[in-house]
């Protein structure tokens, strides 16, 4: 059991390297490279794509490390993390657990957004975040948005994550994968986003360390279920049809993005760094 | 002076009449077609497009008419005209003027987005609407969104909006530019959405035949003006970074409409027909 400021050093440690650990991932997949047929549009003659990092400073304080792909396996793939702090104002004092005495907050956190090429490659979410205000907790998750039905990949990745629950309490699994499929919604077109994963927010057991390992496992347990999903399915031929679909498809993600998504919706009110925090919208989008 | 259910009817039958119009105006543009060396996307092999259409119905009450085409000039317009009556739910009563009492509502109105293929034509959008709860208004605008710059088109549109308010009140033209310039404004990004126009809300100066004439008149003028601006733009050459440049701003104008437009998020909320309300969103899109 450590002192708060050696928990915060630690979550940000643990957040930076999984950043390092997931963008080594993507980079390995990328180099793996498409199939010669892959002609659509002419990705197989495109050279692997590489990371370019950008560092921005917050204004109110802190500042985050961004880092975003566009490649041929990955169109588009977002990792950032950041750390930041300030008070929160008046207006969101009310809504958030501990901020109503002072509105004083300490905020880190991963964000994954993947947006591949290939229809067939489902879009995959992931966040986790430690949060400090006069309380503290753990919240995250990770949700897998399939185009063209992956059923087999959706089920497996949902048994990872079950798996990785399962370790730390039994009900977290039915619990967190339910809060994921009631925030990933579509209201006005009363459709889930994709095929669900989990999502957990103000989670403090009491146990710090225990909380801490569950919210590294399943930044773990995503990274390495859903590259196997990419390797999986990243080699399936597409047609200009499946494109399209794809194309629309994606339209749900950036509704729901700008609609619900709590923090997008949160950062952009305060003042958060547009380029990271739209990271998250796909590359090519239809509505037609 | 007519009866209220006179007003209505005339105001239902000239929304329908104007989008008549402004379905017949973008047809003859549409059949003008494109240049030779419109080769980018192969437009010019295009055959000219044709408005479709399709009814529908509002589960509280009325209806919509919905003409959507696309095309090889318009890549997309939408010409929608909608009737509807019901009763406000407890959550918006308070925020609309006249319905705090019972809830009761009508609205007609018509809205128009077009989204160009060629990116030295400036998208628009115009909107006019008759509003009857306890009381009774007229609102509505016209807005250009150039992605190119476009300073002569967008002084001309200026000027014709100008020349309209004029004839009906010397201070209405510099009120509602200040409102359209104040609303399309994308906060987040601390950028207009384009080059303004005009918005109006809330009209009802006491003569409701000299309200509903200037209400006629405004999409009138915005009719004709943006019909001037789309010959006078559409057979400019382009080349492919022009059309990404274009698919990245669009990107704002879904943005827009998704964070901040009343009508979208009061359509979104309040069960109206999601096709017609998300018409407004370009064909296609990048987030680079």
């Amino acid at each position: 059991m450590d002192s708060l400021d050696e928990k915060k050093e630690l979550a940000v440690r643990w957040f930076q390297e999984l950043q390092n650990q997931i963008c080594d991932e993507c980079t390995a997949i990328e180099d793996e490279g498409v199939p010669e047929d892959s002609e659509q549009d002419g990705l197989s003659a495109l050279p692997a794509g590489s990371f370019q990092e950008k560092n921005w400073n917050r204004e109110g304080g802190g500042g985050g490390r961004m880092r975003v792909m566009n490649g041929r396996i990955f169109e588009k793939v977002g990792v950032n993390t950041s750390v930041v702090h300030g008070e929160f104002s008046e207006e969101f004092r009310a809504s958030i657990p501990g901020a109503s005495e002072n509105g004083k907050f300490w905020a880190a956190g991963i964000s994954v957004v993947v947006h591949p090429q290939n229809p067939f490659v489902p879009a995959a979410h992931m966040n986790t975040r430690y949060i400090v205000t006069s309380k503290s907790w753990f919240g995250g998750g990770g949700d897998l948005t399939p185009i063209r039905p992956a059923v087999r990949e959706s089920k497996k990745f949902h048994a990872d994550l079950k798996q990785v629950c399962d370790k730390y309490n039994k009900e977290y699994y039915s619990k967190y994968k339910k809060w994921c499929d009631e925030y990933f919604y579509l209201k006005h077109r009363d459709e889930p986003r994709g095929a669900g994963g989990i999502f957990f927010d103000s989670l403090n057991s009491g146990d710090w360390d225990t909380d801490f390992e569950f919210t590294k496992d399943v930044g773990r347990t995503f990274k390495d279920s859903y590259a196997n999903i990419v390797r999986a399915t990243k080699d399936s031929s597409w047609s200009g049809a499946d494109r399209e679909f794809q194309e629309i498809r994606r339209g749900r993600y950036v509704e729901f993005n700008l609609l619900y998504d709590r923090g997008t919706l949160f950062g952009l009110k305060t003042g958060g760094n547009i380029e990271a925090i739209l990271m998250s919208l796909p590359p090519r989008v239809r509505w037609p």
